[in-house]
């Protein structure tokens, strides 16, 4: 096996980390190698540097190095950096989403001409959902209210209310839970502050106190997670099934190339639009036309709402530059590398950053103007199609490899499918497979790419795994871009990877879906800040069996967690009761009272736990065999009730 | 040299040391020196872990390992590294800050028994300040506008008002550059959480961008302090001068020894009061009576309004165990090792946290309510009472060293002996000293203790070199806490270190003061939290002056810091147009370009810069420096001035 095929398992990355070699350009891949061997101390958490006398590496044998200076146990280095870690996260994702909330504000309030309230019904729905009055008042009025009940989850100071999305999107069952155990939030803000607080030098050592601020943070991500995918809909409208392609055959050589990276719609929706609009400027340069292909999660939301081709994933972002027909890559915010500004300098490439928290030396920083925010695009796309005229044709190398894409599953566009066969209530057509043993439950990928492993293997080896045993399979984020790439998200998925139940379950589904395109094998939910569309699922399942979350057949995955807000999303999903794999092992090893609590002890207070698990054929086993003793619960208590009933 | 002389120069803690190693308990002196050679990557700010790829440790001369894994150079890592230590010391400030806001507002409501509106004076000055209307209005109802009006700096999630206590604290310049920068900050947790995101991995690879968005959040950390100052001494009184003792000395063998420890003054305001109540419980336990000594923070809140003594500070608060007459440690939030609790197990010393985000595991945990504040009190005095009782007599070893202490400089004090100088007009005193040349100007002693250095030794070789250099002093948190042990904190200071000059001017000052006791070398200004207090100064001088604060011979040291709280107020310092010198390296070395930025051009932005400088007597040096050249700067203006003005 060549360096390259090490490096990852997406063939169209192969060429290029060739190229990259032979122009002298170090890879992230070749940084992550030249990491190696990681420092253990940062490796298992036990390094601390929350004060400046340090940093202090716990040594277990070494008298008085097995404690911090001022006495912190390894427990509490671990746990400390852990929880901030998760704050780190939510802050990240819950920024997003009261950003997403500023524009519908400003929107309700009439200050911005180029957004609007594109999805009336979804603005309903959440209104309804989190009590905004809605019968006979304006749309723009109701837009503002839920706007402004969007805003206050952060800016709310007092212990109670208590966080309103979160309060209105889980179960019953679950919010007993959090109230019991003192991790429900009131205020997003004031949480990750509060955890700042906690973990400042000389305050909490107790580190089970601290992972329950830990998973409060969490939640906080979870409920500001929601909000954004909520009123992103409300502003772009909720996805419904598209067919496009994916991987990096999707750049086009005779085209204006402009990639949309990052997380946040709010300016790639603008440069969809303005990009349209400007088709004959692209040709008058003498390009067919304009190219947009998505990178991270701004590919995602464009790929649901709009059709926008998947370019690539995190960790293969550099590639796109080097097919040398990349002629702006447009970025937002987060997992951005800082390395793209290097690498463009080899070619005619332009960086163009867009937002105040995101800039990178030496790139074109375009800021992005809200209130006239389709000339921000159109400006862009300009830079773009000037960049396009100094290409150089003899440069050019796009790996003709690419992958047909059905995907745009909101869980509204899910719901409508399923309703073709139990029009009733949809949300039978899942729990009946489930309750038949056609399907054993469901599992979501979700998070990153982290090249501790081999690039999107640990994304594609589980999910055939699960696929071979009949697990229904959807996802957001990096990982649902490593299925596109992988072909995974098309019918033939379905062919090549489905256990039989799974293939007989999508089969039934094909035959009323009202779509052109088969179904993939699986379900692309959207960004990771979409995971709440997941969330959204196990919930509707949960109340339909008349179980908590924490009793349902449903797993989490994420392969390649590599961000603060995999820390945060996968703490969430333990909170929220579910059975939650990470392929990568967390640098939290250094305590085996955090690992154990992390890992066991959590399932007997919220019923979900990690399972941390590097070898991709283990973690299914492992995955599978959760899924297994819960649907064996279920049967169980079934039958119990059964007869319980018959005696009666 | 022994080698615990070569850890402090507090001569009372060589005996604890020695009876420390008798036990075989190893100190935090001993836990430092276990951590020589400190991790040189962790040391610089040149390892990345905010991401789960890594660590990252940046090696210039590797290939591929000079960047993060990200691309992230090494000034994009420690910028990031650096201003998340911001966010951690601002949250911890400020949200003791919301605390005491969040009680006042009860307090107004007339939820709290046990607390009340003790000094209306200062209330009325501080609506005053901040816009609250007070005219014909009820005590409660000013006090509940005020609490709500700090409540709203944490609460604000748009992006106007601009925080009020920063508005209305600081000079016109100095709000015209923070608005002109950017840096001026509408809400505090809003800007926190934003830090975070800002610093997440792939968003902000840009160092200045960062430092900027690290000096907003100082800025928070400024705001909210002052609030917690301004609305603990409406609670609880403004410091008026006190003389009390200090050192170790100070805990006595006949009495019932309780230690007050940490920052927050809401308990240990209570605890003062039951034990005033409750000497005669303890005289039945066969006591003399209740003795409490202070420990960090809350030893200075307790210092500067009830006049209780100082045990010792930071880096020392494991040895008021060892002295066998602790009979318990009651602490708060912050600065609190967590050593405490297994050396407590060597004596009948009772450990025990009172807060919901401070505990340590085995120590004893007694939930404050605010509700019943007094009678929380009272239970653990109890406790104290009790272990007592235990108390071996034979293992009782307290070093007879003590020191007379003069504190309780709150602003208002000072100015109150200012006033008896020139009652038209109090600050002159102070500006007609340094225009005269008898004093070269202020500065303030600020923060914590490091052991990265000999204990101590920093702040009182710096603080001696100032004096003799006629510089006027003033003092918070760990650093006044080493002077009142050195014997700086009364009259025998000034006769032994000040200068002609600085001598002159305290004799001047003690001729009216109307004390009984001598005026101290230093002034002890309070907690860490207090520093406001200092700011508010240097706004008063640079407004006689009719000067920006940035023009002004002021200069801050902190000669130990430890904690990111000294990160956050020595950041907001250099933007408040002050010379900050610290005495320990901090973790930016790492990148030539910020440690420039922070040491130097900082200054053609603020006026104010860094001065990292392990070494005391170069520290004076260049101290020195700084404020003979600021008020040479100061006399050529003036000169310059009045030659035009004879020129007309």
């Amino acid at each position: 096996m060549s360096d390259f095929e090490k490096y990852t398992i997406d063939i169209a990355a192969h060429p290029m980390l060739e190229r990259a070699k032979e122009l002298g350009f170090l890879t992230t891949f070749d940084r992550a190698k030249a990491q190696e061997p990681r420092c253990n101390f940062g490796n298992t958490g036990i390094c601390c540097r929350i004060c400046i006398q340090g940093p202090c590496r716990i040594l277990p044998k070494k008298p008085g190095a097995n404690k911090g200076i001022c006495g912190a146990a390894d427990y509490t280095i671990v746990a400390r950096n852990t929880v901030r870690l998760i704050a780190g996260g939510a802050a990240a994702h819950s920024d997003h989403g009261r950003h997403i909330a500023e524009t519908l504000l400003h929107v309700a309030e009439g200050k911005l001409k180029d957004y609007r309230v594109t999805d009336v019904d979804k603005l309903m729905t959440v209104a309804q959902k989190i009590g905004v009055a809605t019968e006979g008042r304006d749309v723009n009025a109701i837009a503002r209210d839920v706007a402004q009940a969007a805003l206050d989850e952060f800016g709310r100071v007092s212990e109670y209310p208590k966080l309103t999305w979160i309060t209105n999107t889980v179960t019953e069952g679950r919010l007993k839970k959090f109230n019991e155990t003192t991790i429900m939030p009131s205020g997003i803000n004031l949480s990750l502050a509060g955890l700042l607080h906690q973990t400042h030098v000389g305050n909490d050592a107790d580190p089970i106190n601290l992972i329950f601020t830990g998973l409060k943070a969490a939640l906080c991500d979870y409920d500001g997670m929601h909000l954004a995918t909520d009123l992103s809909d409300i502003l772009f409208g909720t996805g419904v099934p598209v067919v496009t392609e994916a991987n990096l055959g999707s750049i086009k050589a005779d085209k204006v190339n402009i990639a949309l990276h990052g997380h946040n719609p709010l300016l790639s929706q603008m440069v969809v639009a303005a990009a349209k609009e400007m088709q004959a400027e692209a040709k008058a340069a003498g390009a067919a036309g304009i190219n947009l292909v998505g990178i991270c999660c701004t590919g995602n939301e464009v790929l649901m709402r709009e059709g926008v081709a998947i370019a690539t994933n995190f960790a293969t972002q550099e590639l796109a530059i080097l097919t040398g027909a990349m002629d702006a890559m447009v970025v937002d915010v987060q997992c951005i590398m800082p390395s793209l500004r290097s690498l463009a300098e080899c070619f005619h490439t332009k960086i163009v950053t867009t937002m105040p928290i995101m800039k990178i030396p030496g790139s074109y920083h375009y800021a992005f103007d809200e209130y006239n925010a389709l000339d921000s695009a159109k400006n862009i796309i300009r830079l773009a199609i000037n960049a396009y005229k100094e290409r150089d044709a003899s440069r050019v190398s796009i790996p003709q490899i690419k992958h047909t894409v059905v995907a745009g599953f909101s869980l509204e566009s899910l719901m409508s499918i399923f309703k073709n066969i139990n029009p009733d209530n949809p949300i039978r057509v899942i729990t009946d497979a489930i309750k038949a043993g056609e399907i054993k439950g469901v599992a979501l990928f979700a998070g990153c790419n982290n090249l501790k492993g081999q690039h999107d293997n640990n994304h594609t080896e589980i999910a055939k795994g699960l696929a071979r045993n009949d697990v229904f399979l959807v996802a957001t984020g990096c990982a649902a871009q490593a299925f596109a790439k992988e072909g995974l998200l098309n019918g033939e998925g379905v062919a090549k990877y489905a256990g039989e139940g799974l293939k007989k379950f999508i089969g039934r589904l094909n035959e009323k879906s009202g779509l052109t395109a088969d179904l993939p094998l699986i379900f692309h939910m959207g960004s990771c800040v979409d995971n709440s569309r997941s969330n959204d699922f196990q919930t509707m399942i949960a109340n339909e069996m008349g179980v908590d979350v924490s009793d349902i057949p449903y797993v989490a995955t994420a392969p390649e967690a590599m961000s603060e807000k995999s820390v945060a999303i996968g703490s969430y999903h333990v909170a929220m009761g579910t059975p939650t794999h990470v392929g990568v092992i967390p640098p939290l090893t250094g305590s085996s009272l955090v690992h154990e609590v992390v890992t066991k002890i959590a399932e007997d207070v919220f019923g979900g736990f990690f399972i941390f698990e590097a070898d991709p054929h283990k973690a299914v086993n492992r995955l599978v065999e959760v899924l297994e003793e819960r649907t064996w619960k279920l049967a169980m208590r079934a039958k119990a009730a059964q007869a319980l009933a018959e005696q009666q």
